[in-house]
């Protein structure tokens, strides 16, 4: 976060990302300071400035001002200057809704949080929901993360002659793709991307997860997968190992890095510093990042065991 | 756009929306310019020295240093403050990202641009596409514009507990809505209504449009609908005077302007204007901002008369 | 029903839709019933013989045998003949699962029956169904209708090479159709209309039912109708008078009436008598026969107000 | 195919299905060939009844009469008794409509062709048709036989209220159901099944083939699977190797053979024998029953390799 006005040691002032020093000049200072003795905490004036004289004007000499040379940025003005405030409200409120990992990484994306997202991600993490309830919404918000995780293919220009007889100047993406569902649980993610792109090419992979190992045990691939943009769907991303092997495998067919783009519905920080740091240059689109594993590796807070829960095979 | 830098004269400084002062002490300013004169102009250092005295530091007395008391923001340390350049660079990116009109109407919400909505607009404005693709990709943009319609609706904060134990903070959102379209372009956005809000009440109004005359001659809404938040849909809001007529007749029946959200694929400047100045409540919820209206009141580039393209009644 | 067996005088006759006689040789028929006398009822041969020559043989040669030059199939052997019974119990049995109008009016199908499809039924007809399931349920049983309604659209014979090599004789469906919807309650037919011919045109029209009275007060049509089979939409025929407007806006637009498919859910017999006698080449495809109307002109036992039930504009 | 009038030996007589006798009186037939001869064929009446009396009465009490005693049905009035030929050729219709598997296993059903159906095949095994057409077409189907599989659940009665007030006598059917996919082709078909049954729990099952060897490799099925009735789905039902195994797991788990309603677009005769034979109480529901299989064990005409078609992992 921010790190907002007056710091008088080096240390405090490392930790901070940002130092802004709200400058106004000194007959300013002293007149509101006299405005909000009098008026609000009902002192004379005398007092008032014997105390602004005495106290604290020498300490903004000896502490505040000096500090405005190590400012990033300063405000002039103070408070009635709504055009900076502004900037910097936007500012913190952009850097807020981001998560952290994304400013890390910065092929990690999350996609627009909503009070709908919010609240579809509310119903499927309840134990409470109804089988049917849980298919519905995680159906619409995995549509969200296809729809958001096709937008980072590539385009070129291209220029239409509307109904109108109007140019409009637009784009034209990037067709030459397919779709790899990691088996069980990544087929839940098929419909959505059919939903998207008619008569997309989807190959499938089913791997074995049995403690630390995992082994692949089926693969059915487009066979000109090295020519084409790969939405590889998991939605999950836990500890990163299977995801490690399926991208491991897209790789070893020739699909360079690049052109992967891994969609999850829900993201562990510890799988995506995994399967981000060895694959720098893959793309992760995911609706929300988790707070992490728990001793039994699953993510927290989650939504259990997603496939079991998708497909009816728990014991509810 | 912002303006950056120096002013002189308040004509100009009234024009800004943001005015920025890059500070920098006087003698880092000299070595900098003396840096600058002999390395990369290959001038001797005397000469520049003279000529800093004689011109430069003058100029800067009289016409730079008096421009700083007007300034909105200061940023020290110039070119190497980093902190500061990104903030004002993301700033800018931002604002360059969003339409003048969301800036002067809070209420107006384009939805995210990506490559992807931007190929299928082009899609869709294209004359020389297939019916079948047409309908296509204006479905696959209407579900965008819904599911981000559907993300400003109120919410209460609600805690789940998830299948691993834990806690996990939500929203509960509103489910007290209803959708309303304007008979027949409208009636192509109640699927993707439906596909999101499962047995969602939908009502109907039909407008004729003659002339610059509206007339309402058939309408179909929940009883209940002044207890409802409602979704307004029509793909192309061209002058208002239709979406005018068909929000007054909501108001009519008792819905709050605050309740009702418009929902459009493309939206002219005009209607925006006309709708937002009139309704400056409601909310409007669009996938493009238009250049305008054409002689016939055509929207430009637009995608000519929807209603006839999606329901196949056009000549082709 | 089918008239079996034995008549004696012309009036019965005449009600008989198909009038068989069983036959069998005078010794077999003697055969039979002395067994069936001394084993089953434990009488005499003696006095079963001297019963045959005086009552049985007489009123058979007078009464049954004369009435075989009227039998429309005469089944040799009795009872033994498993080919003829066969042939019979079949025939009942599609006469019995076929509504009595679909025996008058040869253009008026049925879909085929099912426990599920009944049970659909059972489900939309109640007053206590959530809306979502009564809106998922209709849509399940109009695309049904929608599905066997394309059946009747014409074709012509096409043969195709398959990947294995060989060659497949099968047909070309007629593409030149369109939809046709009556405001409010057809257009819940259109999505299933789509979702079976992609990018297929739809008109709308919208009548006003007032009292015996009704008004076309809005129509949009393709433009090439005269063209095209119709696939026209209502889901409940009541009375038939807005069907019958309806068609013959059609007509007038140029539609030969055997180009017609009229699509309903439910359909009273009394509006079915009222098209099919007005439009006789016009195919008119129900998923289910009611019994009639009711004092308001309501279809018995039905399933309400369908469009206010559909799109959430009842009380509930 | 049925046997129609005269045979004088027992091997023709053997071979036919129904043996029908069209009879009419002496006189009768000696008019209509006077006539025949006479108008038709210009010949003089002596003639006629010349040659009737030397050939064609004896030829008749010899070779003709004799025959009636083995007739399973006697017509009487020959041509002119249109409710016999009514009841003749609507049978013969049913029984060319219905494949000859469907006549010897009671449990196999063929979904009701129609031209839409036929064109709909057509389009599916034609090795021209687009990808994204493939799909579509072949969901489509797959829908019609999911909605006909349904339809042999069991209910049980179900009376409820409709909105007139009135009684509607229905039936409430089974609900305790589920699916079982075979990887990969089978999964293609569990969108249609999730479309007519809300939150479905779908089992999977993957089977190796190689040679003559199957091997099951994966299985995750619902743990309370010997409580439900299973809809088990594969579109393409070959040798019945794999379908066998597939079954035989199912009953593995304690599904009743009674229970599981096996799902196919096309069926192999080869496959449909040795599954019916197998397991004579399960349902087997295809869309069409194909010609056989070739040498490779490839259904004929058949639409290739289903799954690579589907999914895009064949070379197109």
């Amino acid at each position: 976060m921010e790190g907002i006005l007056v710091f008088h040691e080096q240390r405090v002032r490392d930790l901070m990302n940002m130092k802004i020093f709200v400058d106004a000049d000194p007959d300013v200072r002293l007149s509101r300071r006299i405005r909000r003795d009098t008026v609000e905490r009902g002192r004379d004036v005398h007092s008032v400035l014997e105390q602004y004289a005495k106290f604290v004007k020498p300490a903004f000499d000896d502490f505040i001002l000096p500090s405005k040379k190590y400012a990033d940025i300063i405000i002039p003005r103070g408070g009635d200057n709504c055009v900076a405030i502004d900037l910097i409200v936007q500012h913190i409120r952009t850097k807020l809704g981001q998560h952290n990992l994304c400013k890390i990484y910065p092929n990690l994306h999350e996609i627009p949080s909503t009070f709908q997202t919010r609240g579809m991600h509310t119903l499927i993490r309840d134990t409470e929901i109804s089988k049917h309830d849980f298919i519905f919404y995680s159906d619409r918000l995995i549509r969200l993360v296809v729809e958001h995780g096709l937008g980072y293919l590539p385009f070129t220009e291209k220029q239409v002659i509307t109904p109108t007889g109007s140019i409009y100047i637009g784009v034209d993406f990037c067709k030459k793709l397919c779709g790899v569902s990691v088996i069980r649980s990544g087929e839940s993610m098929e419909n959505a991307l059919r939903a998207c792109c008619k008569g997309i090419k989807i190959g499938k992979i089913l791997i074995h997860r049995g403690g630390d190992e995992t082994q692949l045990i089926y693969e059915k691939l487009p066979k000109d997968i090295s020519e084409r943009h790969v939405l590889l769907m998991d939605p999950v991303l836990g500890t990163g190992n299977s995801a490690s092997q399926a991208i491991e495998l897209l790789i070893k067919k020739g699909v360079p890095e690049s052109r992967i783009i891994f969609l999850n519905l829900v993201s562990a920080p510890e799988g995506i510093h995994y399967v981000c740091k060895r694959f720098p240059h893959i793309k992760v689109v995911t609706s929300e990042i988790e707070e992490g594993l728990n001793d039994q590796f699953c993510v927290v807070p989650g939504l259990g065991e997603f496939g079991d829960r998708y497909f009816g095979t728990d014991d509810s």
